[in-house]
């Protein structure tokens, strides 16, 4: 097993990474750029190193993090998710150096991140993907043309996009004519690559997508499935494991899928295939080649810790689950707290944490990286925590979800918890029955009033009065 | 279902029947002593009731709870543990006033709370009991005589007792001589009687609990073992679940029994059935009438919430689960975090919680009622945080045991954490054997040497430039 482990990466998945290090006794190295001086990763990880002033040019210099790897006599480098997590070139180099890159090989993220080579690779495995163009466009006519085969609406998509970004619904050709060179110009500035292709649109589709772990030695198992269908423009707000809108014999046959799409390709270490499910069919829609933000949901309902897994791959272990030996039980729900104010159309809330108090109880985890008095930064992301909740029937999982996020105590910002305590009391959501439109179809739980958190100003006199009294 | 529900509690266990309210949409009514005038449980109940300046004699007061409950409109009162929820009298006038209790029946808790009545239910029923005297003992004569029948050693208890209160082992007749009036004298001022009774001391045993739940249609169902056997002066100190020392034959005839004593009884509610095992025999030790401490580790195992199905018991439900529902899974550790110093002999140090930060990440649970600033008083018991991991393997959880103490901090006061650290890396402990004698036996474990929480003072540095800066 490796010695020491450096994190290429912050805030709470560095966290979650330096809690499965020191669980496998693996000395953890963390890095940080001058606004993550007093992050929580930089005090928990066994040392830490300075990369820079510039908020993120740090975290996103590949060079300059396997440099640090081999001089601080690390044998393994873990990208988490975002930043270099999906960066051929960086996996690479981790390797050239002698270094274990936590992930799948160079030549399977370059594959799996241009879209096109995706679908071919998928289609020649046997996995259906969404109706569209076999390779990248030539030209507008071309993709006029194609949308007309297919029929509108169609999906113009950046072929290196990622992200929930260089993706333009068309509904006409009108409009088509008009996105192409929108696509094109972004995709360019934002990936570096003017390739775009076309696909059918899926209409309200169900955002599924299925865990997978596979060794170097020819093992790959499922650990089913994540529904991920409640977003808003691309971004997963609430998770949930399983599916509650999967039959059984669904859940089996898309489990099975992922499974074969990771063979195909030769995958290797922790990884995540995305569908788009209708009530016509199961399209793959891309590979993830890394941990995703919401791999704690299946770790609920599964048991099995997915980072300490990575690691153990990255390391040349093998599996230690076969495919019969994953079951899963219970529910799990995941809602990303982000520093956002979603009565103000999700304007970011930066700030200084004035309070924060975990919840706890049974069946409640916690990720994250703040902590009362911790500024979030406004250089990266809004997601400030995770708040997992599970119980062993979906009814009770929404109970807990409730109770959980009215237990936690997070001021200083404004926060999304709010208004997910309004999607738990809407009824579509409480039915299970629910596709990536329920967001923008219900405004309304946008806009609900402000709740007094009870007790709060009896608890303001009584610090107060304790501050007062010296106590 | 309920309504409105009091708690006749303080510290975790209110917060915890607080959140089971919650989940269940149950409005919840703490109340509280003077000490307890900022205690988490009165922040977090709906609403909170002040019973008197005297730290402890509103929690002991039956008629006045009732009256309160009955006054603010309350349909049930749960008692958690300790206080009166062993209490016959407290059961018998709820259920007088029109209250439902949350357990069992007043005549179930005053037979299982007269341990020779105890001991003669559980004959019948054909559970075995340690070899002993059936009734009381008369005198002195009739006690000397039993012991040299059963042989040395024996243990003198107080019919009455509990807690490991009123309880000595004699190794001779000399010791039974000197101990007879002791015992008698102790019985008499803490539980009001003088029935004392004799039974065979098992050497070296482990101390194996089931968890049972029955409910008032004659439903009656175990959910697994707990192993807490690592105790120091018979309170426990780290319990396990399931028990990594029994076979599955063994496990199944355990949970057999402990069904077996509850149907016998006319149980209904949770309760526990404890046994005393060793190679030559499993024997009936007591039943708890009530929730334990420990409860928290068979949720974990099982996923069943027991607070919440104590509730709908009292409540009049039917048990949601049949026997083969109840399947475990994975290991689960609970570490009760106590207000003591072990470097001292366990010297309690109560006082004010200058920082406290909730350990996260996968496979952790708390359950507490302390926050920074709170001043644990001196009034109660020390226990002040219960720090509960799992994973799917016994090696796992011993590993996330070790990091989810690391992880958390708690400043202030001393606690028992750093001494459970030492225990997880005692090999003995590791491989899963041991018995009540293991804290005893490893007297070494407490005097480790302080570690330094690493990046400690960096952190206070920085607390003090930020708050300088006026960040």
């Amino acid at each position: 097993m490796f010695k020491k482990l450096l994190i290429a990466n912050r805030g709470e998945i560095a966290v979650r990474i330096i809690r499965a290090c020191a669980e496998m006794g693996i000395r953890s190295v963390a890095i940080y750029t001058e606004p993550d001086r007093y992050a929580l990763h930089v005090k928990r990880a066994d040392e830490a190193h300075f990369i820079g002033d510039d908020p993120l040019a740090g975290y996103l210099d590949p060079r300059r993090i396997v440099n640090l790897a081999a001089e601080t006599g690390c044998d393994a480098i873990h990208p988490g998710y975002g930043f270099l997590s999906e960066n051929a070139d960086f996996a690479r180099i981790c390797t050239e150096r002698g270094l274990a890159f936590v992930g799948p090989s160079a030549e399977v993220i370059a594959r799996m991140g241009d879209k096109t080579a995706a679908r071919t690779a998928m289609t020649a495995a046997g996995v259906p993907v969404t109706p569209g163009t076999d390779g990248n466009l030539a030209d507008l006519d071309e993709a006029l043309s194609v949308a007309e085969t297919l029929g509108y609406p169609v999906m113009l998509k950046a072929t290196s996009g990622g992200g929930g970004r260089g993706i333009r619904r068309c509904d006409s050709a009108a409009e088509l004519r008009q996105q192409y060179p929108r696509v094109i110009s972004e995709a360019t500035k934002a990936f570096g690559s003017a390739d775009v292709f076309l696909e059918k649109c899926i209409v309200d589709p169900r955002h599924i997508e299925v865990q997978v772990l596979a060794d170097r030695h020819g093992n790959a198992i499922h650990l089913f499935e994540r529904d991920c269908s409640i977003q808003r423009r691309n971004q997963k707000l609430i998770e949930i494991a399983p599916s509650p809108q999967l039959s059984d014999e669904h859940r089996q046959h898309i489990g099975d899928l992922a499974v074969k799409a990771a063979k195909a390709v030769g995958y290797e270490n922790a990884g995540t295939v995305e569908f788009l499910v209708t009530d016509e069919g199961t399209y793959f829609m891309e590979m993830n080649t890394r941990v995703q933000v919401e791999h704690t949901i299946t770790e609920q309902i599964t048991g099995v810790d997915i980072v300490r897994e990575q690691i153990a791959i990255a390391a040349g272990e093998k599996l230690r689950y076969a495919q019969a030996d994953i079951q899963y039980r219970g529910f799990a729900l995941q809602f990303r707290i982000n520093a956002e104010d979603p009565k103000n159309d999700f304007l970011p809330s930066f700030g200084k944490i004035t309070r924060y108090y975990a919840p706890g109880g049974p069946g409640v985890r916690v990720d994250t990286a703040i902590y009362t008095g911790y500024t979030i930064p406004p250089y990266f992301d809004s997601m400030c925590l995770k708040l997992i909740v599970w119980a062993l029937n979906w009814e009770d999982a929404l109970d807990r979800g409730q109770r959980a996020l009215a237990d936690m105590r997070l001021q200083g910002i404004k926060t999304t918890a709010t208004y997910y305590q309004e999607i738990l009391n809407n009824p579509e959501f409480r039915s299970g029955q629910f596709n990536t439109s329920f967001v923008p179809n219900h405004p309304e739980l946008q806009h609900y009033s402000e709740k007094r958190q009870p007790n709060e100003l009896a608890l303001v006199i009584a610090t107060a009065i304790a501050a007062h009294a010296g106590l």
